[in-house]
């Protein structure tokens, strides 16, 4: 029986790790994707990444989590703001040439979806929606233990909700959509413009966790979209569980606490007590482990 | 081999059918529900109406679509503001002491949803988003031909998407939710306080399609509206086909052609095109159909 390995492949780095079947990162290495140097050169490196961790060994399964938008079921990277210049990437079809095993590819919210469920803060639920709330927002609907991709793999893609006509409009997505409110670039954007706080939202949380009222008001906002949010994901999906995840969520009480209220606000009253919030665990290898689940 | 029987359980009607394996009402038989004479009397009904459709023969499944909250987990109807007075009312044990077979009960959009799915116009697609424009609007998520109905039974519950907050507040809905604005009941509040237009949605589009600019507007907002809940149901779920029914689409052209053109503002560019929008096809009929299908 051959190794299952997971790869991360994110706008700065590139991770490439060998998962056991208990979920586990037995190895693990991490290069700078440099993808200005175009998808040829970070090829090369991602398959010389693989070589070394397999080791001669067989290789039974590759799994990648990329940025999207992407194709999984064509295996194809389209067009991603974070890979500038990547256009049309048959990432599946370049690693076959090397590789001739079972290759899966789909977008990193949905892989490190897939490991919570399976490994993570998603165990033992039939259906799992994991959102991430970092540099952007993102999600991924696992159902039975299987990534729920979508008919053109755009399932979970929740930082495009529109939960305000007319909104903040951010990067290329809809006016007043979710991540445009609730990311950490939006919290760290509408900090500055509002006040001229510096230092992104984690000097917002900083200030907040001081006392200060003006950046309070700036978390107060994007806490209260993503908590629309995640009641309009209820009133569609009503999953088992999220699993949420993401750098602005280390925040900790500063943002759990009213979170978990004021989601309440906007339910029906028999789910009040019933929307299951809950934090990721598997924290930065989430993705790594995802990756490796696609193929088994 | 024996029968089986779909209900479709309504504020005004109830409906029970005998439903053939190729989806098609063999029989079928409708009363006034009558609500206010309590759950025992339409029990009553229900199991004399199956009595005299079955007409001896074994009944091997029995599905019931009714309105919601209820939970199909535990096959109780809990208080749905269509069937006033009634409160926590075990429908499946109730008929189960008449009929000792498989009995399953789901929210009437979710039944409605898994007609269209195997036997309308969502046959054939791995997964299917129902949605019906009506006096209130609802929906169902139909996943490999099962209906997916989440935790508490609340998936599809689309009406109570927020898309606009500190708007418009219709029922015991969110502020600025979905059916607040796009509704059957909606468009004639809406066009009878701007205008003094009596007559409900139906006279409203009869107005519309005379040329009268007011009457637009009115439907105008209502499809905006219509377009963002389609938006984001695509970047949430992202299903293979929308198939969308109930009394407001049969509107037609007056409605279908602005918005399907109205849908592709609001979606990623890798989708504009790609987004399928289906009328829904078994019109009056998918309730009994579908309910007769929950067990099956």
């Amino acid at each position: 029986m051959g190794i299952h390995i997971g790869i991360d492949l994110g706008g700065t780095n590139v991770r490439v790790a060998k998962i056991n079947n208990n979920g586990m990162v037995e190895e693990l290495l991490q290069e700078q994707t440099e993808p200005e140097k175009g998808p040829i050169h970070t090829i090369e490196n991602i398959v010389r990444m693989i070589e070394t961790i397999a080791d001669g060994e067989k290789v039974d399964g590759i799994g990648i989590g990329a940025p999207g938008p992407l194709d999984p079921h064509k295996g194809v990277i389209l067009n991603p703001p974070n890979l500038p210049g990547w256009e049309e990437v048959y990432l599946v079809d370049e690693l076959k040439k090397h590789y001739p095993t079972e290759i899966q590819l789909n977008n990193d919210a949905n892989a490190a979806a897939l490991g919570e469920a399976r490994f993570g803060s998603g165990k033992g639920y039939h259906s799992v929606f994991y959102i991430t709330v970092s540099t952007g927002v993102g999600g991924g609907l696992v159902i039975d233990d299987q990534v729920f991709s979508g008919a053109q793999g755009y399932s979970g893609e929740i930082g495009n909700m529109i939960l305000n006509p007319g909104g903040y409009q951010y990067s290329n997505l809809n006016k007043g959509a979710l991540e445009g409110y609730a990311s950490g670039t939006a919290i760290g954007q509408r900090a500055y413009e509002l006040y001229g706080i510096e230092g992104g939202a984690e000097a917002v949380f900083e200030l907040v966790s001081e006392g200060d009222k003006r950046a309070q008001r700036v978390i107060d906002e994007a806490i209260e979209y993503l908590a629309m949010g995640i009641a309009n994901l209820t009133h569609i999906v009503n999953p088992d569980v999220f699993v949420i995840g993401g750098g602005v969520m280390k925040a900790g009480d500063l943002i759990w606490i009213p979170l978990r209220e004021k989601v309440k606000k906007y339910l029906y009253p028999g789910l009040v007590d019933k929307v299951n919030l809950q934090p990721a665990s598997l924290s930065g290898d989430a993705g790594v482990i995802g990756a490796s689940l696609l193929t088994r």
